[in-house]
């Protein structure tokens, strides 16, 4: 029964993730011109985009492979490769996110890194990057001890879950600093909302229900592969024989 | 061990907690013009303040409060007495920072709940409020079963984090939403980061850092409360003797 929910969930998940994105594609289409990469504005239009595909979505899909019933049986290392690829795919969509955005400010010398949005947001990423090298190093490749990998497992777990609560408020402050900035023509001022305003807004509220529906289904003990001794679980990828 | 690094964590998060909320007072103050309760701007200024207390700082203690190694060993009602009173204080700062925005956008006809971060807030709000009431009738008062109780625990300890994750996002929407208002003044832009700028993003950087710390304890298992069998965990207030 846990396993057929579980199945519901991530048909769900799977259908309101591509709901957060093609929603950001539609809102940057449709009232701001669609996209380029030749450093004007919609050069930008590619950031949230890529920043609600790659710190959300994918990186959500990575997070739950442990989760699959499949991977709970087995050698490890596929989904350790699996987990570590779809979370290496997330952060190259999280550069190129923010290439997006430093390319359009340097091309319109507008400052960078002003915004609290993009201080959370840079943070964010740079704990992503520690986390992935992290996971790397001392999880598949195979020089570290048994003692390490127990220790540091939690934190790494901890983190996974952090970082995608810190990518969701980094895409709310997100998409809250962009509407005041395109919503600022007193003609259909934010506070009016018009249709881009109720369209962004729900976009947000639908990447905070999936990344909260993520971040259950991460928690939940029912879902999570069992522990089958600190040999097994610690096993690095080079020893494997799979 | 674990013991003593949980009271050097409890310290380190009361002095984090208490700067969060002292740094949100001093932005108010100093760069706001101070707090009032007339319908004013100053009526505004109270927001803030009253939700980093309140929805974060005031939230996070109450939240923590079964991990006091006190209160793992003997009765559990004044610890639940706790948990609920705490959390109704931290109920009470929130709506009280509600019916600051609210009444001063009432007597300025500024629209009330159009952005984004307003939208968030209010969920985050509804949240605290049906987990409070769950909370009450299903684990205080003494009618709910033991099925029940169980069933729901996971639920309710799950929405707790996530109630003071949605806060986060709140407030750091909120912080950058302020700031793109107050600062949009030629001679003092956002983007060029004058003194109010650097010092009300560092305090919602502070908020985050104080929020995943309050994360880290709650999900650590070596501060828990051992459990001691479905019997005493789910004894409801009005049947236990002590």
């Amino acid at each position: 029964m846990a396993e057929g929910r579980f199945y519901l969930l991530v048909l769900a998940l799977s259908a309101l993730g591509s709901v957060c994105v093609l929603f950001t594609v539609y809102w940057m289409w449709s009232w701001h011109g669609g996209f380029a990469w030749d450093g004007s504005i919609l050069t930008f239009n590619c950031h949230p985009v890529l920043m609600v595909a790659g710190m959300v979505v994918v990186y959500s899909a990575a997070s739950l492979v442990y989760r699959l019933p499949q991977s709970w049986v087995g050698p490890k290392l596929p989904w350790k490769i699996a987990h570590a690829s779809l979370h290496l795919l997330a952060f190259v969509l999280t550069v190129l996110g923010l290439v997006a955005v430093f390319r359009y400010h340097n091309n319109k010398h507008i400052a960078n890194l002003y915004s609290l949005h993009s201080w959370l947001g840079i943070t964010t990423v740079f704990f992503f990057a520690c986390q992935w090298l992290l996971g790397f190093t001392v999880f598949l490749l195979p020089w570290a001890s048994l003692w390490l990998r127990s220790l540091l497992k939690p934190i790494h777990v901890f983190f996974g879950a952090s970082i995608l609560a810190l990518a969701m408020a980094s895409v709310i402050s997100g998409i809250n600093e962009k509407l005041f900035f395109s919503l600022k023509n007193a003609t259909r001022p934010y506070s009016s909302l018009p249709g881009e305003a109720v369209f962004a807004n729900s976009t947000g509220m639908l990447v905070v229900a999936f990344g909260l529906l993520v971040l259950y289904v991460l928690q939940a003990s029912s879902w999570k592969r069992p522990e089958v001794g600190i040999t097994t679980e610690g096993q690095p990828l080079l020893r494997e024989r799979e």
